[in-house]
């Protein structure tokens, strides 16, 4: 038998507790030997849950877990950095393997982590982090292990793609619809982590770290999100041929690592602009294997523990059969991340100009002189004094860019710079 | 050092050697040491090859990669029933891993194999023999382990789904498509395997046990081609909202399991109706995951060599870090197959019919005889004495439909059915 010690029992954690009692037969025979849940740390033992279990097996001291010898295995599911990170480093240093879901303590420690987990000798598995039940990070370590990955794109946050989805499919703007997401539980109360792209930021940082065989660091990633997304930017990206969705992209490069998130053009015909509501995706480009693309619930109860109880039974498997764990995924490339000003990308551009001759003339000398050549360019029907101007530019360094908008928000007749949103060719 | 014997230096074993070399230091690194080709197996020892190795390491005698004690990995890469079953027992009995992408092999033999593997403690992977380079089956062995797989829908032949795409995107008849196909090497010289469902039939049959964890008897697999589709069935289908895929069909019933492949018309909005091309897709349901799709290229020298490598390094690094092997997935179910005349479905039904007044009526007579009722009915275009007559019905069992054709055909005024075709609801 080997024993479990479960942190927290929410939406996640009491997901895998049923999954656990459910399907307890078929994981006792295909792990070996049966699991049990030896112990559940929560916050307030006093709490009405919707469980049915011995209230014997809650306790809000995580020393009974830390020093119970016969656990061997702990499952974070409490979330936040800490306290979930030092019990995470308590667990491995008492020599317990460790299966979490923590996106933001993986992103953030994940060398740490890893080398004490090797140094221990004990598994750490954390496919339930990225994408939910997506199998995302074992097919990298292992499915794809002969390719070089190239490039890797994700929809990776469901609460900002399902804005989004709505935004576009109900032609709403943007507070509208987060409100309602909220109402409805598809966004938290505080939804800050989701909107401003960070939620993706630890997601993208986990997978590239693992693809591209490195350590990233965070504060390296670009990080933009989509509460500047407008319902006209999203009517324009339809008329161009393009839906917007908050990407997370991560590319190699002979000069270092490109890893951004932030919103963006995509062909409408792309598969992954089929990815709505709170569907994840991931696509990927190997040298080997070519384009492939997962798709599927990048969140919720039960989607979110089907991964974290795989990760489960493969740590109770080689935990019983004492399988000497072997994860030979150091983080030995020493790659830079690129700056997001070298990136060459294309640019819609939104503007808010003054009725008068001569104004677009003036916008494309400036891009001219930055050596930025234009795509396509509408100017829209004049009802007002004040008209927009929509352009997409071709490719070119996103430092070319930034010059000439200071320079085109210098002019006179510019009355603002709406939207800039970069446009990625998949 | 862990040597290996290729069997096959075709498409998928001239990937598999130029990957093994093209990243052989990467691979030594996560394998833990190095991988080394010691003898190669082909038929023809003075063909011209492309590659650049040592003529020492050909061979055509297989004792030479049998008898050999040095050889720990046996790569089966020739095709084929025979003499490809036998090799791959000897390595076994040999005490030899075993990685192949013999769907037939796996497919026909797949107890045995597994049962003999088991038996002797070694590895036998399979993940190239089913869609290429996505990976299928081990996702579905370990990914979704804490699952109750409840359907399984599959694009699983490249060459199907290419010839279907181009009939529908340039609406061309199937002779002329598969002429093409074959002239671009899209399609084999004898594409019988391919055309009729067979292939697709193997390779569900593999899913279908790993999901189920049953042993599938391939003659109780239901099987049906596409060489029947005519461009008009497609207009047909385009006009009521689908595409035709040849569909690879797994799904659990408490009083059986329903496994097929045939031509089905599926809704145009479904992820899978975007699955073009050679490309291939799985869609499953689980019961915790719910709904996850997985696409790529099924088919191919580098992806399928993609998933070959990946299960080369997977057995490799287990022989070397002498990890017992576990595989607790026996086929401990058994399951009946459902007969094809007991499933339900909607279906459609294109018929050729004398111009008269009251042959609809006659048709609808016998149908509503049989519990057959209609969803959708067009009666086209008055041309000539003859007319076409396309019904949709609701949902119905096979057996039902039946009786109702063998009736409709004794009508004096009823020319032909041209068509059949299953609807699928996904
Ligand atoms: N929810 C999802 O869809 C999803 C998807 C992917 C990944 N994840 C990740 O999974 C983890 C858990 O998320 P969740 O949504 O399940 O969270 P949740 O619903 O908020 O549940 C948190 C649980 O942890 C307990 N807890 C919190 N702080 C604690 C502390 N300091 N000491 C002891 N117990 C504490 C809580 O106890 P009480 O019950 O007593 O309050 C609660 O049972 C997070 O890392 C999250 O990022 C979640
Ligand atoms: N091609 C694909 O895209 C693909 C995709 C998935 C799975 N697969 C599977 O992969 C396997 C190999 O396919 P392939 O396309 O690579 O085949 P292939 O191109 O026809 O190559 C077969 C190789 O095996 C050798 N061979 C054949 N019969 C032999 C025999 N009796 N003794 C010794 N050597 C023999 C041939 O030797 P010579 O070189 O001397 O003729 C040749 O090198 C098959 O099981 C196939 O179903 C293929």
């Amino acid at each position: 038998m080997i024993k479990i010690g479960l942190l927290g029992l929410g939406t996640v954690g009491s997901g895998v507790f049923s999954i656990l009692e459910k399907h307890a037969e078929t994981i006792k025979r295909k792990v070996g030997t049966d699991l049990k849940i030896e112990k559940v740390l929560v916050k307030d033992k006093d709490k009405q849950r919707d469980l049915d279990f011995d209230d014997q097996i809650l306790t809000d001291d995580i020393d009974e877990i830390i020093n119970n010898k016969d656990i061997d295995l702990l499952v974070e599911l409490i979330g936040g950095e800490n306290p979930a990170y030092n019990y995470i480093i308590a667990a491995l240093n008492s020599g317990k393997s460790v299966v979490t879901a923590n996106k933001l303590v993986i992103a953030k420690y994940e060398q740490e982590i890893m080398g004490l987990a090797r140094e221990k000798g004990v598994q750490i598995n954390y496919e339930g982090s990225v994408a939910g039940g997506i199998p995302v990070i074992r097919p990298l370590k292992e499915s794809f292990a002969a390719n070089k990955i190239e490039r890797l794109y994700g929809i990776l946050n469901g609460t900002t793609n399902y804005i989004l989805t709505k935004m576009t499919n109900e032609e709403r703007e943007f507070d509208e619809v987060l409100a309602e997401a909220q109402s409805l539980g598809y966004a938290e109360r505080d939804p800050h982590s989701d909107i401003s792209g960070a939620d993706a930021a630890y997601k993208i940082s986990i997978l590239s770290s693992i693809a591209f065989e490195t350590s990233i660091d965070l504060n390296g990633v670009y990080v933009e999100g989509i509460e500047g997304i407008e319902l006209e930017d999203i009517k324009l990206a339809e008329e161009l041929g393009y839906v917007i969705k908050l990407l997370a992209i991560a590319k190699y490069h002979q000069d270092g690592l490109d890893v951004r998130v932030h919103p963006a053009f995509i062909s409408k015909e792309h598969p992954l602009a089929l990815v709505n509501d709170v569907y994840n995706a991931i696509y990927l480009h190997g040298d080997a294997v070519g384009d492939v693309m997962s798709y599927g619930q990048g969140a919720g109860r039960m989607p979110t523990a089907s991964a974290v109880v795989a990760d489960i039974m493969q740590a109770a498997r080689d935990i019983y059969y004492q399988r000497p764990e072997v994860d030979n995924l150091d983080s030995i490339y020493n790659h830079d991340l690129v700056n997001i000003s070298q990136v060459e990308n294309s640019f819609y551009l939104r503007l808010q100009v003054k009725d008068k001759p001569g104004v677009l003339a003036q916008i494309t000398k400036i891009f001219g002189e930055n050596q930025v050549s234009l795509a396509s360019v509408i100017q829209k029907h004049r009802l007002s004094e004040i008209v927009p101007i929509v352009l997409v530019t071709h490719q070119v360094k996103e430092e070319n860019i930034n010059k000439s908008l200071t320079a085109i928000k210098g002019l006179d007749d510019v009355i603002s710079i709406k939207n800039l949103i970069r446009v990625e060719e998949l």
